[in-house]
């Protein structure tokens, strides 16, 4: 537990804040604060703990040999958004990376995840990836889900404890329930690695992510190349807004994958991460001379209206930089769809300076 | 002038230092302070203003509209360093644009310029692009310069004067002396932009850096997207040392180079800056594992060897994050040769403890 000294104390140090969103009362960490990680949400009856950070490999073999001394589970990491799922008195709660309660995922997971799992185990928390097309924060999205959105439990908390249930229990809960997973590539040992470079090879071939390496007390986690690429693709009209190490620590882990997947460093690569780079830039550019705004759109489906509408409160009162305009909110076959954009306010003003002929000392 | 407690001001506040060099004895502003730019030197017969700060204007036409209401100067920008030179009791001085004395520049500068410049013009400092592959500071190089080092004059400055001389007396000066000097492609009216299109055009396939515009009271530069591109390759291996607008702005004049000229978004060029970003990378990691160090080696020529020495005495005294490392100095052909590594300790560091297996939180 936290002690009501500790979340005080936080709150005096704006570490900690207190929430009220859709009937919901509780304090949210906005940092860490001692041993306590951002994210972490004490309401009433329960502290949800921050998901931890989890560290990244860039080289795999020795990576391995460095961070685990026995076998260790190998997971597939999908790319999406971190959610905690669980239920507080006789309602479900749905909690972003960053403690936020999130009325998109709160209105859609009861499509794909059984809530009576939570009638029989109301002392559990489900961590979740949530990816797709349609989601509203990130705009990348595996390749193999075509529509909407999917979710996938990757591992299970105890309420008031930062700990996570074993793999097999975890896997056992999974089955029971019929939850929706991640794929689980199975316990492997130190021998295995050849096994494990030939799954990765095969997971960049299929446009997915990577994986995470977990066992009862280390977790480290690895990308493929396919990542890192997409990851610079998608956030070229909104480089300004990154930190300098973004693009560096993206590109190290490109060539040290190719490296020891044996990957050849063809023209075809490179040509792909030269398209990274520079594709989404000339978008911007058209797209300011066009609209004088540099913008993504998003659009996501909601089963009440009322949740679409606490969505865009909450984009809104949260994005950095960033503009958040509604564009549409309409009823779809049973549906409610929200369009919105998100206008990237730093590269729209850097643009407009430039194209309008300012000068720049750097 | 600077008046005395400017200067005392300044050192009270870790702007200015006192410098003791090679028996000259001078404050330098190692950073802006009032109206003083940073590489400013106060010796004790004559204040050499720092070079200033140019602005860069990364679109073309619009830029020149905005920026020069009448016709104004173009000249080409070489890629090297800036150096400004002038002669103190019967020394003849060369200083960085951070206010360094540079005992290459020193050694070699009379190789290059007639010195006698100075017997008649004792109050005129030049300002001097250092351009070639021989050179301590740069590893990028006009591919022109196919050896050693050229020198080109591009402005004069009058001593105790934030001022240059006007292009009509600094050409004069340039001619009678035979001073060598950028190219100077003459007076540009807004008419003519479409001739300055075919200009950088020629300018950017001979890989050349890009051009200068000057009146008498403003300027402003423009890159082409060789000269990007080239920056691009040459910092991958020292990548981690770079401010996070660094690449950001190059993509950014890349892509808005190519939109102006209207050259085409081939896979060449794609291509091209993939390769830019990841063969640094690449060699960086190969050079990793055969020496356990990231690094470049520099080679150039001096006259007198104790130049050389007090070269690598200042690089070893103001180089952050790199650690300087003599290789060898011998004569070869009446000349002293220099070569020396400059090992950066950031990349040298990060790979070091990825190769190893390391974890990273990002």
């Amino acid at each position: 537990m936290i002690d009501a000294d500790t979340v005080k104390e936080a709150v005096r140090q704006r570490k900690a804040k207190s929430e009220s969103f859709l009937g919901f009362e509780y304090f949210r960490f906005s940092d860490d604060f001692r041993d306590v990680p951002r994210g972490t949400a004490v309401f009433q009856d329960a502290v949800i703990w921050g998901y931890p950070h989890i560290g990244r490999i860039f080289v795999l073999e020795r990576g391995l040999k460095e961070q685990f001394k026995g076998p260790f589970w190998v997971e597939e990491k999908v790319d999406g958004y971190n959610i905690r799922v669980f239920r507080t008195g006789d309602r479900i709660v749905a909690l972003s990376r960053g403690g936020y309660i999130c009325p998109f995922t709160l209105d859609r997971i009861g499509d794909f995840i059984d809530l009576n799992f939570f009638e029989d185990n109301p002392d559990l928390v489900l961590c979740v990836e949530v990816a797709g097309p349609e989601n509203p924060y990130i705009e990348e999205s595996p390749p193999y889900i075509k529509e909407d959105i999917m979710v996938f439990v990757f591992d299970i908390m105890k309420k008031n404890s930062k700990e996570f249930l074993p793999q097999e229990e975890k896997l056992r809960l999974i089955e029971r329930y019929s939850l929706p997973s991640v794929e689980v590539f199975g316990l492997f040992t130190h021998e295995e690695i050849p096994k494990l470079k030939d799954l990765l090879y095969r997971l960049n071939e299929e446009g997915r992510e990577g994986v995470v390496f977990k066992t009862k007390d280390r977790r480290a986690k690895y990308i493929t190349s396919y990542a890192n690429l997409s990851d610079i693709r998608i956030t070229a009209k909104n480089m300004l807004q990154l930190p300098p190490e973004y693009y560096t620590n993206r590109l190290l882990r490109l060539v040290l994958f190719m490296e020891e997947e044996g990957i050849e460093r063809t023209e075809h690569l490179y040509e792909e991460l030269g398209r990274a780079f520079v594709d989404g830039l000339f978008e911007a550019i058209d797209q300011f001379k066009r609209e004088h705004k540099v913008y993504k759109t998003f659009r996501c489906r909601f089963h009440k209206k009322e949740n679409a509408i606490a969505l865009l409160e909450l984009l809104q009162r949260t994005s950095r930089h960033i503009q958040v305009i509604e564009r549409g909110l309409e009823e779809e076959n049973g549906m409610w769809v929200l369009t919105f954009d998100k206008v990237f306010l730093n590269m729209t003003g850097l643009l407009g300076h430039l194209l309008g002929g300012g000068l720049v000392f750097d």
